[in-house]
């Protein structure tokens, strides 16, 4: 998407390595960080410089790139992968890109490695790109088609960020409204600052405000009154893992904006690539566990002073106890429909075997769930992981 | 209730004049604050140093008594209350205050003014904590059937802060759990942080954890995700105003926690003294307008440096609009009981009827709203009004 005006990707290819937005510094202050080797990559993802579970895969795929130039050797191909794996340990789509780049390179002879491995990367970021546009263009039908019924601006409300900087470009949930701003169509985005972390406040907000798009910062509080208000026309939200009978595990508080929207009849949305959605489950209360996060995820929170520096503060009694569950369950039954880059389908059993018909018959476990050891994962291509501090 | 062991108002007489816990130093700092003259209490109500309606409207009664110290004259005593009114500027509990002072005292000879002005703020302040120590009771009797039913930790959640601290004394929604916890119930208390102005994890944490009640902060978004998972026995929170029917202005994302209240069998219960009932009105989401409040409310937020010192941090681009609704309305379809000082009743206007069948034959205005010029009004007892900015 655009930053003053010029399209940006947040990674991308540059003189002598590879270039991203420093995501650590917004919204406070833009900036991009050159990577010129593995242990620039490496302690990109690790400090959280690139955040967001498919731009993560696609700088680990550009760590490996970058340490081939300098040592194309096996052993230094299981060396990078192994320090880049150990950078977000229960990162999924970090293994993925890994696992992808190995298999890809191991067979070449060393001197071919290089190059080759620039262009496996390029490719892993270029899907990516193509996937989330793909989702974009059928959630902006929906965009066009309110916007059609009502003649007046479009008013959408996301949670969390599931924008361009949480993936390579387009974003998931953000993709739609990119692509109806794009279009010519009147968007404005509610944008929930989802605490604790505030995604929505810091990146979300940051990434509309650079590209252009209408949009207010409102209290994860203030959904519910908007919709009774009739402020709200959508909702549209990112997945962590959506199971096969199409309940969405998403940042929390993704629930409480679902059944706002049932109760006041605002259709909710759920924009996602196919690889986050789990075939082995139906049942997301039952099945998926929720991670507990560091409770100083809530009890302090970093912003910026009025000179510019940025403070952490503590806003909770020394005494007080901090609990920080980092996802909710919201049941297929309050979503309205699924956006996939295969199309949108009812958020129900029927509706994702429609799409995806070859995925119904596949046993319990599918290959592209073969890293899931832990908890809340997501795979590649999809929103976050567990792993995903960063988001 | 308890600080440290012993026992406190949020007001008190003390030699010379009055004393007051300074809440703008809470989480982070406990103080108290004397209060020595009329010019004392104006500026304790205008800095926020005591905030909260029922605490206010005490506050302003004891300035006037300190004014009548220093010059019981009918001209000093306009001056003390033109003086206090203009501090709050919309706060209800502050001009009901004030009128009972008045009228009590202007039919006096001058020299009795200053004995009985102290008098009649003693019973201002006494009064709101009898109201509060019965909804106490009341609630006390529904903890202690949860606690019945399961024989476990009773699992409360409460949103804002409607607790000693805004009070006199108990507070509403917090007096049944102070009255629970004296009485040996074991109870544990989810607070809700209550973006944008964190009233709950600086206000209610710290005040359950002064008097020594288990408690854990949560954000806002948490609250769903827990009674998914049958971690809330009850919801408690307390009201701005109140219909005749039972629906519920309270702090925005009130209605959120309802709506997951319902939706996973939680009861979800309203304590409110009785003049917070707006006997006028049914239909709280068509006849009750919401206050919108300043953006830096979300857009900045205060809190504690490492060193102790309070610092107020920025945590949106300066370039993103800002909404920022104070308050929203809780169907009387979403509510379990109404938790009155007379008892508990059905959310709904036979319900209410049956608890004060003196109010039903009322006009639509009653006395008590008289002041019912502004938007999101409370009426005298009640949790807070508009101008309600320091809870």
């Amino acid at each position: 998407m655009k930053v003053a005006g010029k399209p940006m990707r947040t990674i991308w290819r540059e003189r002598d390595g590879v270039g991203v937005i420093d995501q650590t510094a917004l919204p406070h202050r833009f900036a991009t960080v050159h990577l010129a080797s593995l242990d620039d990559a490496a302690q990109a993802i690790a400090a959280m410089i690139v955040r967001g579970a498919p731009l993560i895969g696609a700088a680990a795929a550009y760590g490996v790139a970058l340490a081939m130039h300098a040592d194309a050797g096996d052993a230094a191909l299981d060396a990078a992968c192994a320090r880049l794996a150990a950078t977000r340990p229960t990162a999924m789509n970090l293994r993925w890109a890994l696992d992808a780049m190995r298999a890809h390179l191991l067979p070449l002879p060393a001197p071919a490695r290089p190059v080759a491995a620039f262009a496996r990367a390029d490719a892993i970021a270029d899907q990516d790109v193509a996937i989330n546009c793909e989702i974009g263009g059928h959630g902006l039908a929906l965009i066009d088609a309110a916007f059609r019924r009502t003649g007046r601006r479009v008013d959408i409300l996301t949670h969390c960020n599931a924008g361009w900087l949480a993936t390579v470009d387009w974003g998931t949930a953000l993709a739609p409204v990119y692509r109806a701003f794009d279009a010519g169509i009147p968007v404005h985005v509610w944008v929930d600052e989802t605490r604790p972390r505030n995604q929505g406040a810091a990146l979300t907000a940051w990434e509309l405000g650079a590209h252009g798009v209408p949009h207010t910062v409102i209290t994860d509080n203030a959904g519910g009154h908007l919709m009774q208000r009739g402020q709200v026309d959508l909702c549209l939200v990112g997945s962590d893992r959506t199971t096969a009978a199409g309940d969405v595990a998403n940042k929390i508080g993704t629930y409480l904006k679902a059944l706002a929207a049932a109760d006041n009849g605002v259709p909710f949305y759920v924009a996602l690539p196919s690889p986050t959605i789990d075939w082995s489950i139906d049942d997301g209360l039952a099945s998926i566990p929720i991670e507990e996060r560091d409770g100083a995820e809530v009890a302090e929170i970093a912003g910026a002073l009025a000179d510019g520096s940025i403070a952490r503060v503590r806003l909770v009694p020394p005494g007080s106890a901090v609990a920080n569950p980092a996802f909710d369950v919201t049941p297929a039954r309050l979503v309205t429909g699924l956006i996939t880059e295969r199309g949108v389908c009812v958020a129900s059993r029927a509706g994702l075997a429609g799409l995806f018909p070859e995925r119904t018959s596949l046993p319990p476990t599918s290959p592209s769930h073969r890293f899931a050891t832990g908890p809340s994962l997501s795979a590649p291509g999809g929103g976050e992981g567990r792993g995903e501090v960063g988001r």
